[in-house]
This record gives C-alpha cells, structure tokens and sequence, in this order.
C-alpha cells in the first residue's frame, strides 16, 4: 500500500502520453455517458470551472464538452480511483451526451455477437 | 455518422498499442467499480467465460480479474459506445473489487484539494 493508494493528497498519474482516463457518470442515474481522456489542462479546466474539459487524442486539443452542441457537463463530484490513474466525474448532463444525440455514448448494449440498442 | 456508430455489428476498436478501455460497473448499484484496460483476447475470454479478463498494461499480460483474490466479475451486460473504443461491464461482484480491499477502486473524492474517503 503506498500514499498514493492511501493518502489523501492527489496525485494523478498520467501515462507516457500525458493522460489519465475519465469516465463520466450522471450523478442522478447512475449511467455511465462517456469516458474520455484528460490531460493536465483538462483536469485543470475542469476543476477551474466546474464543467468536464477532455483532450481529443485524435484532434490533439483541448475541449470543452458541449462548447458547440451547449450540452455541457455540470461537475458535481469527482471520485479517484486507487492508482490515481482515472477519474469518475459524477455529472449533470444539460443534454444528451452523445454526439449521435443519444442520452449516453452506451447506448448499445452486446447481445450475443451483435449490437442492439437499449434503454 | 458511420456503421460503426449505427451499425449493429461488433467492430470494436482497439489504439495502436491494441487495447480499449473498459469499465466495470456493479450491475445491481450502478456504482463504477474499477477502470481497466484490455486487448483482443481479454475480450474474447471475457465473452467466452463471462468473467472479466483485463490486460496490465504495467506487467503486459493478460489477466482474469480475482484470480488470485477469487474477487471476480461476472459480466451480466456488455455496453458499447458509439466508436466503439470503449465499453461498460455490468457485473456482480463476488467480492471488494479493488486489490486495497475497498468495494470499488474509487473510494475517494477529490474535496477542494484533497481526496476524502467516501461511502
């Protein structure tokens, strides 16, 4: 068991690329709506302003979830998991949180060998 | 909008070092669990034996969660997001998820600066 398991100082470890994993839960239901990454800017952004910040691996910036579509993600906690290597942020959507306009990003669940949509 | 977004085929998508990332939520709570990595044959395991196999990324092998512990994960539901990059297990825990014998690895919340151990 090491202070970064133990502790209460936060720590976060970010991987060779600079990121940890996100993964945002909405704080009513319980569902997971996304995970994303975040580098140090990101986490920074977020805690700064209480709305989730990501940084795109494929576009490689910064972003602000819903700068465009308006459908943010009010913070409302922020859990850390033992290696401080991923994050739960427990969140108010203020809107559907995929960019397909579904509630979630999981919004197909496997059944047998193929997708089928849920919920 | 793409068929791997639409479709209902399994196309999931691994990053260039072959992993997705995978979150294992408690099927009966909603409570995340642990955040974990795995490769092609994690996946296929997972799906043939219906207990979560991850890929440790720091000792670069596959692994059964629990097997040593007999902590494991059986996975009642497999969530797929829209890219296909990452997936929710739903499972039922046979014991405390995390290796520091908590019930989830996220037991802390970040309080202003510090972590706080919750629930």
């Amino acid at each position: 068991m090491t202070d970064r398991e133990q502790g209460n100082e936060f720590l976060p470890k970010f991987d060779a690329a600079g990121l940890l994993t996100a993964v945002a839960q909405d704080a009513a239901s319980g569902e997971v709506l996304m995970v994303a990454s975040m580098n140090a800017e990101a986490l920074a952004r977020t805690r700064e302003t209480g709305l989730a910040h990501f940084f795109s691996r494929s576009r490689n910036t910064l972003w602000l979830k819903g700068e465009t579509s308006g459908n943010t993600l009010a913070v409302e906690r922020v859990l850390v998991d033992c290696d401080q290597d991923a994050l739960v942020l427990q969140v108010r959507p203020a809107g559907p949180a995929c960019h397909t306009g579904a509630r979630t990003c999981f919004y197909r669940a496997l059944e047998g060998d193929v997708l089928a949509r849920h919920g």
